[in-house]
């Protein structure tokens, strides 16, 4: 019944994260309606992707290649501090972090967290590419912005226990109540963290 | 801070229907970071569409599209009756009607419903060519297969009072509680026509 060009969309677009068959059925559709032009257009974009984009192979964050070189907008920017470096899980973490505006160092993309009951271990993990970043770029500080769940608590210690022999300073995101949060909402285990960690007012 | 290629396939995936900005983000990653091949595959799963899928000229409904010819299964099937034709709003709503089984005529797509409000006369709509069909087509009974609204209910109106000329039977999809519905759930005026409408058992 359905014709197999479309059906070959749908099956496409029912692969997609959070895109169950019905949703994959009407975008097919709406996409077919739209005309060629607009279907081309998203297409297009699919097909040329991979040759825009790329992983910055010093820090990991997503970048642009061009001409087979690839343009790191955050390792190449000079105004960027180099004494602090942001760790984080996935490249897919640098955006909201360096939207907030509140981080001008340089970043570092771990590729996951350690994940003993997963098999991943240490050598999995960019960790060895860290530590000579911080070994040779004279970095004095490194941020640890992981998930607060218990993997991620354990690649802060482990990494954190490294680092204390070279001498440098690590840190991690505050625990806490999130903006714009009433008190009303905020589970026990938030609480209990905002608490243990309050800040002197004055 | 996205690189370009990315943010070209962020604002066409965010013009889908029901996929907002966040969405769009999350589904471009999902594609960069599944590699080349599967993004690909929906590229050009979009880019092949228009080339394999058609509207059948006569019926109005999605058919293959081969070699420049329109080969429309509904159309084409010689099992399927001749003499009833189930008329639609639009192509998409042929696809559930012809998976319930329970239709084996033909179809015609109106492409829309009578709105003075917005415009759409009968000479918007596939108006002209449902009458030539029935015409010239030996066709029966003419089954209204529109939605359940004031739009729809006008439309049908229009089109029974010229058939009724043709001497045609005009039919309309039966009012009432939908399969698994529970009595509590169900709002006043569906089971209102429920009642109005209420079929005898013995």
């Amino acid at each position: 019944m359905i014709p197999k060009g479309l059906q070959v969309l749908i099956s496409e677009l029912g692969k997609l994260p959070g895109i169950g068959p019905r949703s994959a059925e009407r975008l097919a559709l709406h996409l077919f309606l739209g005309g060629r032009e607009s279907s081309a257009r998203l297409g297009n974009a699919l097909l040329h992707v991979h040759e825009a984009v790329s992983l910055c192979p010093v820090c990991g964050a997503l970048c642009e290649f061009e001409n087979g070189a690839v343009k790191c907008e955050i390792c190449g920017d000079p105004s960027r501090r180099r004494d602090i470096l942001c760790v984080v899980e996935k490249a897919v973490d640098v955006m909201p972090l360096d939207k907030s505006g509140a981080f001008r160092g340089q970043y570092h993309v771990l590729g996951g967290k350690l994940s003993p009951i997963n098999g991943v271990g240490p050598e999995d993990l960019r960790i060895k590419e860290l530590f000579d970043r911080v070994r040779n770029d004279g970095v004095q500080e490194v941020l640890m912005a992981l998930g607060m769940d218990v993997e991620s608590d354990a690649t802060v210690y482990f990494i954190a226990k490294h680092l204390s022999e070279l001498g440098v300073k690590v840190s991690r995101l505050a625990q806490g109540l999130p903006a714009g949060a009433s008190l009303e909402f905020a589970d026990g285990l938030t609480l209990g963290r905002a608490i243990e960690n309050r800040l002197t007012v004055q």
